[in-house]
């Protein structure tokens, strides 16, 4: 299992995909509310004990992540920052390995397209999940981020595959 | 008793400070070292694991940080901020509320002036801890940040105690 994570202070999104065959699969999705009313502290504890909560549940051999970059707000950077922070301690608490992915790389795993926008990322996650409605935008993020590493896993399983048939 | 804590992802420093007398009064502090080889989670997680140590060994009723501004390498911003959600989920989970003060506020709490340079803050703290040597930096920040507290704290039972006798 890979668990993949979009993380805020808002709203946080999970997805967790599973590698059958080399490819990666649609296993659950979803968003955790933090809260708005409940001060920082609060939601930030809020978040580490579901990050703990889903690593008990799926039990993922690694945990993954998109990239921060510096955004044009920087409250808000900082705020995603935070809330970074508590996936990298709630992964490493856990003893999961945590990896990093691009926003490009990304959607490029999961559309073909590292241009791709919001919508057709949902749109992909649904159809890829076989879900009734259109995810949410954080938690098809969060598959996504888990599709690129299973994806991430998938190559490189190939190429050392390659290097010992060469 | 009042944690400070001047939050890192290379060095974090903490202070304790007591109040004795209506005046916050020096206890303890030192430098957390988080180890430059390790990665971001283990750093993370060890900061975690340092800050509660320190609240069961102190029992705060109050934990204090800075207040995060952008500064002018957004990198650091971001991996300063991740430390800070750890110190705000550690003290939750410890159940302690946490209050935070402008970098200038501080200064002004333990020198007398907004504009101090760091090398005064740790003389400062040195006289005011009766320390043999000068405290490192973020140790004497530390010691600055929960000084300024206490005396937020004397200066609110000031008011209320005139505001009673009124």
């Amino acid at each position: 299992m890979i668990l993949g994570i979009d993380p805020g202070t808002i709203k946080a999104g999970f997805g967790v995909v599973e590698i059958r065959d080399g490819r990666p699969c649609f296993v659950d999705c979803g968003t955790i509310n933090l809260g708005k009313t409940q001060d920082m502290p609060d939601r930030l504890l809020f978040l580490h004990e579901s990050i703990d909560a889903l690593i008990v549940r799926y039990q993922p051999l690694a945990v993954a992540v998109e990239t921060q970059y510096m955004m044009e707000n920087p409250k808000s950077a900082l705020q995603l920052s935070m809330a970074r922070g508590i996936v990298l301690v709630a992964a490493r608490k856990g003893g999961v390995p945590v990896f990093e992915y691009s926003p490009s790389k990304i959607k490029q795993a999961v559309t073909g397209s590292g241009q791709a926008t919001k919508a057709l990322v949902q749109k992909t996650i649904q159809t890829i999940g076989r879900l009734e409605t259109l995810p949410a935008p954080d938690a098809a993020d969060a598959v996504s981020i888990a599709i690129c590493h299973g994806a991430h896993l998938a190559k490189e399983s190939q190429q050392s595959l390659w290097q010992n048939q060469a």
